[in-house]
C-alpha cells in the first residue's frame, strides 16, 4: 500500500484545506449546463448537454495541469503525475450525467470535489508519490441507456464493451451511435491497468445525515437489492362494449401489483425499500383494454435475509393477484446487487480523515448504486456521503450546502493524500 | 325522402340476396393485409398496411363499376350512379384501419358488406334512383392518431380539417405528413354536399347478440360516455435511499386510481363501464420515483343520469386518494359522447328489413363510437350490428361467422334499396 510507504507530513496535514468558495462556485457553474426552470439539471448521458459539461470539466482539469485521456466507452481520466509516476494511480471521481429531472449535486458534487482536490494540490505545489487520476464515468444514471453505472462497469470488466455498445435508448439509438454522434468516445483502451484505489464523494440522497446533524457518512457497504420485471398478461378487448366482469385487464392487475409492492417495503421497517417506478403498457391506446404490462420493480434492505423474505412475499402477492384477476403474472429477476462491503482499510482511512478534521461522522450503507460498486471488484474502493437536505434526490430541489460540500471535500483530500503519499520537497 | 318516392318492387324484394360466399371470401382476403400470427390484423391508420388495404378495396370497387374519389383527409368514396343522379347519395360504409392487435371484422366487415351490396346490384343489373356511395372513413380507431372517428368527423364538420392535419402520433409524425408520405390524401374537397342517408353495418364488439342467439342488432342510439385525463402529481425522488414514508409516488397514486375506476363501472350494473386503458408516466425510468402520471379514463352508461353519478363518484374517489397519499390529482374532461338517438325513420327501415327477411333482431345501444356518430349530424344515419362470438373485440380472436355476416349484409342491402329507391327497367 502506498500509504504505508509515505504519509502526509503532520504540519501540512493539520493545515491543508480545500477552497470551499471555489468548490461551490465551480459546482454551480457546471450546474448551469442543462439547468432546468425548477433549479435542477437535465443532462442525460451521451447528449449535447452531457458533452458540454464534460468539455467544461476537461478545460478546468487541463488548467489545473492534468493530462486528459478519454477511453473508448467515454470515461474521462485527468491525470496528475506523481513523483513515483510508475505507481498505479489513485482515482477519485463520480459522474456528470443526471436523471431527466435531476439536481445539481448528484454526481457533479463528487466530480467537482475531485477537481478541487487537484486545484488545492496545485495551489500548494504538493507533489504526491503516486499519480492521481480524476475520473468522470460515462452514464452512471442509466436513465437514457440502461443499466446504470455503465462506464465504470465496462472499465471494471463487469459489462462487456461490445454489449454496452449495442444497448439502445427508448428511441432505438445505440450507445455506439450516441458515442459517435456526440464525439464523446475517446481512443484510450478501456481498463486493463492497475488502480491503487478508488475514492468517491457523493451526496447521500437520503435523509439520515441531515436528520441527525451529521456532516460525513462513511459508507461501509451496500444494501442488498433484487431487481425484477413483472410481466402481466391479460386479454385485449374493446373498452366500450366489453362487460366489466368479462375483462382481464392487464393494467388493473399491474395496479394491484404496484400497490402490493409499495406495501412490501413499508412492512419491512425503516431499512426496507420497494419500488415499481417504470412500466410499459401494451397497446396503451384509449380504445383497448390493456393486454400486457411490463413492470420493473425491486426490493431492497440492509439485511440480505430480509431481501429474501421480501422476494418471497412479492412472489406470493403477485400470484394471488393473478389468480384473483384471471391474468398471468410472471416475475423475472434481471439484476441483483449486494450485500457488498467496501474496502475496510480505505473505509478506515476516510473515518480517520473525518475524525482528524473534527467533522461529525457515522457509518452508513448506500441503498443506491454508485460507480464505487463496480470499481470495488478491481481495486480497494470506498466512498463518503455528504448530507442531502430533506433527503431529497433525483429531484430539481436536491441540495447540499456549501459548508457540507466543503467538509466532504476536505475529507476526500486528506483520504486521497493518505493513499498517494506526499513527496517531501 | 327518396324512399317515399319509390320503393323496391315486391317480387324483387322478396328474392334479392347477397352472395354470402363472396362476402366471406372477400372479407378474409382483405384480412390478409396486416395479418398477425394470432389470426388478427394490424393496420394502423395511415401506414403502408392501411394503404395496401385501401388500394385493394378501391380496385374491387372499380371492377364493380364504381367511380372513385378520395378527399383531402383520405376518406374514400366509391360512387354508383343512380337513375336520378342529381339526388343526394345514400352512403354506406365503415373503416379499414384497426387497433394495434385487432381482428379481421371491426370496420372491414362493414366496408366489405357495402361492397357486396354494390356487387349484388351490379350482378342483378339493378338501377337505383338515388346514387350510392361506398365510403371508407380514414382513421376510425384513433390508435395511432387520436381522436377516433377522425375522417368522418372532419367530413361532418365536427373536427376542423386544419386541426386534424396537425395531430401527431406518439413519434411526432403529423396526420398531414402521414397523409403525404403514404399518398393517401386525395384531391376531392371534404364534405359540403348533401347526403341522403348514412347506413353502417358493424360487428357488435359485445356479447349481447351472441348470448341471446339474436342475428341482428338494430342500433337505436348510443350509450353516454365522458372521457377524462387524470393528472397525478407526486414528487420525484431516488428509488433507493428515499424512505417509504417520505414518498409521494405518482404511480402508486395512479394505481389506486386505476383500481377505483375499475370498481366504479362494476358498481353500476350491467350497463356501467369504466376504463383507464392508457397512461404516461414521467420520468418512467428505473432510478426515479414517478413524479407525474397522466391517465386517460372514461365512464359510460346507457342512462345519462348514471353517467353523471359515475363522474361524481370518480371525482370523489380521486380526491380521497390524493389526500391520503399527499399527491395532487386533477381531472380534466376532454370529450363526451351521447346520449344520441340515431334517425328514427332509418332505424325503422333497418328493423323492417330484418323482419321481412325473417331474421331475429333486437334494439340495442352502441357503447363504442362509430362513424355513424358524427354522420348523424349531417344526414339521417343509423347502423346495425352482427354478433361477435364471445363478445370478443379489439382482439385477434374477434369473430363473426359467415352466416351472421351474410344476414347482416342482406339487411343492409334491403335497407339501402328502401332509401335509394329502385328505377323500374
Amino acid at each position: 500500500m502506498v500509504a504505508e510507504h509515505s504519509a502526509i507530513g503532520p504540519g501540512l496535514a493539520a493545515n491543508l484545506r480545500v477552497d470551499g468558495a471555489r468548490l461551490w462556485k465551480t459546482l454551480l457553474e457546471i450546474g448551469e449546463i442543462g439547468a432546468t426552470p425548477g433549479g435542477g439539471c437535465r443532462r442525460l448521458a451521451l447528449t449535447s448537454e452531457d458533452r458540454a459539461a464534460r468539455e467544461l470539466f476537461m478545460g478546468w482539469a487541463r488548467e489545473a495541469g492534468a493530462k486528459i485521456s478519454v477511453d473508448r466507452i467515454g470515461n474521462i481520466f485527468c491525470r496528475r503525475a506523481g513523483s513515483q509516476d510508475a505507481l498505479p494511480p489513485v482515482m477519485l471521481g463520480s459522474h456528470l450525467d443526471t436523471v431527466p429531472t435531476g439536481g445539481k449535486f448528484d454526481g457533479a458534487l463528487g466530480v467537482i470535489a475531485a477537481l478541487e482536490v487537484l486545484r488545492t494540490l496545485e495551489d500548494r505545489k504538493i507533489r504526491t508519490l503516486a499519480p492521481i487520476e480524476l475520473v468522470v464515468w460515462m452514464n452512471e444514471e442509466g436513465s437514457r441507456f440502461s443499466p446504470s453505472m455503465m462506464g465504470s462497469a465496462v472499465f471494471a470488466g463487469d459489462l462487456p464493451f461490445e454489449r454496452a455498445l449495442a444497448i439502445k435508448d427508448p428511441g432505438g439509438t445505440t450507445v455506439a451511435a450516441a458515442l459517435a454522434e456526440t464525439g464523446i468516445a475517446g481512443e484510450a483502451p478501456i481498463g486493463g491497468r492497475p488502480v491503487a484505489a478508488y475514492l468517491e464523494l457523493h451526496n447521500e440522497q437520503g435523509p439520515i445525515l441531515e436528520a441527525e446533524g451529521t456532516q460525513i457518512g462513511i459508507v461501509t457497504g451496500t444494501f442488498t437489492a433484487r431487481y425484477f420485471v413483472a410481466t402481466v398478461t391479460g386479454e385485449p378487448a374493446h373498452v366500450g362494449p366489453t362487460p366489466m366482469e368479462a375483462r382481464r385487464d392487464a393494467l388493473v392487475g399491474a395496479a394491484e401489483a404496484i400497490l402490493a409492492i409499495d406495501r412490501i417495503g413499508r412492512g419491512f421497517g425503516p431499512d426496507g425499500r420497494s419500488n415499481a417506478p417504470h412500466l410499459e403498457v401494451y397497446p396503451n391506446v384509449r380504445g383497448v383494454i390493456p393486454a400486457e404490462v411490463k413492470l420493473s420493480c425491486d426490493v431492497r434492505h440492509a439485511d440480505p435475509t430480509q431481501v429474501a423474505a421480501m422476494e418471497i412475499l412479492l412472489r406470493s402477492e403477485l400470484a394471488a393477484i393473478g389468480a384473483r384477476r384471471g391474468i398471468n403474472i410472471s416475475l423475472e429477476q434481471y439484476f441483483q446487487f449486494g450485500p457488498m462491503q467496501f474496502d475496510a482499510e480505505l473505509v478506515a482511512t476516510f473515518r480517520d480523515a473525518a475524525r482528524s478534521l473534527g467533522y461529525t461522522h457515522r457509518d452508513i450503507l448506500t441503498v443506491a448504486g454508485h460507480d464505487t460498486v463496480p470499481m470495488r471488484k478491481i481495486c480497494p474502493s470506498a466512498m463518503i456521503f455528504t448530507p442531502s437536505i430533506g433527503g431529497i434526490s433525483h429531484n430539481e430541489r436536491e441540495f447540499t450546502s456549501a459548508a457540507q460540500a466543503e467538509a466532504g471535500c476536505n475529507v476526500l483530500l486528506h483520504a486521497v493524500l493518505a493513499r498517494t503519499g506526499v513527496a517531501t520537497a
